[in-house]
């Protein structure tokens, strides 16, 4: 490993993973910490809870269907969805850079209004601060992070550790609509397609479908993709995971997109929605309660887990006939995307 | 107010306060947010607890008695502290600039662990974001965002309404020692005393004081200082506050560099500090508490409420026999200082 930090260590794949475990789970590591789930969960006071939190620095601020302040909501409230809680309660702290405009301020405070409305969830506390505008750079950066607290109920109990061979592989909507949203918008690109980011609290579809079968683990595919979240399944649980690639939705705009910047969308971040892991005979349910929400509308099955055996990792069949390994990312195509 | 962000609006005065309340209170304001304590403090089933973040941009680093990974972890167990909530878990997420060093990040990480040790607490949560280093920028920043959860038991209800004219005002010690540590680090600075940071973690001496008697509400002296804090608590409660300055406890070699420099140690920020407003009749045996703690050896009564009366503030008793307005400040002395 290098001796300083580069971008690839803020991404989705091994680099950030490196990372965590060498210097963070090293000298921190405790049994709640220890399964680097996307949101903690731990019993207080018998109640159980989950706590989460993410910083977002996504460059531009201001893309097709998001901006950092929905950004900033969504990413948490869909980070205690995934471990089957009910998001509560959010802080939001901001560091601004001086200069930055009251008037975008303003959007933003709107947009985290708006969208914390939108997902029944309530900003409780937060924070300000504020830092000089470096010499050599032409705008004022906004960083937020949000903190979310959620209650996880009715007994559910999900984590790696249950996924056993031939559960399915779910994935509720199309891949890679996020990344290329927000990529529209840096400078030098002016694509004709106005494409949305697929920005959403998850928390109302996530709820509706816990009700529809046994969901044994679920993860939202943000930094470093789809491939990225398969393989920390599979090198967590030391599972084989085998998915069809011809039955992973992506839009074809977004496809035309990738295939001109020789972008891969199976690696590109998401932030609506959800890689579910149920048992195989739940999963038509499954598929028809994401279909049956509008959040859910292209849902497919695209997978299954085929072995259970430490080493394994995730497989790719193509539309040719062929099957390669869909790889862990080094790091993110897309740097800065949330 | 001028039509973008200055630094003063990350401060701990007027420029800040006016921010929160024309921005985020317009638009975020639910009843737990609405009193803008330390921390948020709400009902979860059947339990009592407490939520708060803070970000940390402090600059340099690293300072006699302090270093960014301690400031965070200690900042926001105070602030869970002051509402008297016992601090359980932290979350922890970092914005690191590319070319920051591993090793001073692992020094860093140590630190947290060391301080979440010694306070008891744990850091169950994390996130850690890359950006690009300013071209502008001789060094790699990091930036760190602690949020943590507590809970409030035995009954214990604070605020700002349960303050009532004759109410004493304690100190739990000397002013201005972790502003003037980090200053001592910045260029320019070779002060020949080395004058160590107050940076500690609160909750072990306030759970104690607690016990000792009627406390109506607290809050810790960071940015802003004294002065900043006794004019929120004025604002807020419409109060009149007066305090005797020579009862203020400063330590010399700090009152020699304020005076040298033309600085005040009642706006300097402390972190390992805390006012006390508490009941007349109580005030003993809780200086007395506070004194036989470590972190509130050098404890004192300064001062007391006075009327209860909208439009009143902070009036200060100088060694001279006179009586001066204490005035909120408008922005920090010494800004980026947690």
């Amino acid at each position: 490993m290098k001796d300083t930090i580069s971008i690839g260590h803020g991404g989705g794949g091994r680099l950030a993973r490196d990372l965590i475990k060498s210097v963070f789970l090293k000298h921190l590591s405790n049994p709640i910490l220890a399964p680097l789930g996307d949101s903690a969960v731990f019993e207080l006071n018998g109640s159980k809870l989950a706590l989460t939190t993410d910083s977002y620095v996504v460059r531009p601020i201001f893309s097709p269907g998001t901006d950092i302040g929905k950004l900033a909501v969504c990413g948490t409230i869909n980070d205690l969805s995934v471990v089957g809680a009910k998001p509560l309660y959010l802080s939001c702290a901001l560091i601004i850079e001086e200069g930055f405009s009251l008037k975008d301020l303003e959007v933003v405070a709107l947009s985290i209004k708006e969208t914390a409305k939108k997902a029944g969830v309530e900003v409780i506390t937060g924070d300000t601060k504020v830092i000089e505008r470096s010499p050599g750079e032409s705008q004022s950066n906004i960083y937020i992070n949000t903190a979310g607290l959620g209650i996880v109920e009715n007994g559910i109990d999900l984590g790696i550790g249950k996924i056993t061979v031939c559960d399915k592989i779910i994935l509720s909507g199309t891949m890679g609509d996020h990344g290329i949203a927000v990529l529209s918008k840096r400078d030098g690109f002016d694509f004709e397609a106005t494409i949305e980011s697929d920005c959403a609290p998850l928390n109302g579809i996530i709820q509706k479908i816990i009700k529809a079968g046994r969901i044994k683990f679920m993860r939202d595919p943000t930094r470093g993709g789809l491939a990225g979240v398969l393989n920390e399944i599979a090198e967590d649980g030391n599972l084989e995971i085998k998915i069809d690639e011809d039955s992973i939705p992506v839009r074809d705009d977004v496809k035309g997109i990738c295939n001109m910047l020789g972008l891969d969308p199976l690696y590109i971040a998401n932030e609506g929605k959800v890689v579910i892991i149920a048992a195989k005979d739940d999963a038509c349910n499954i598929l028809k309660a994401l279909q049956n929400d509008p959040l859910g509308q292209n849902a497919a099955i695209i997978g299954e887990v085929t072995s259970k055996e430490k080493g394994k990792g995730v497989y790719l069949k193509t539309p040719y006939g062929g099957t390669r390994i869909l790889d862990m990312p080094l790091d993110d195509l897309l740097p800065r995307i949330c």
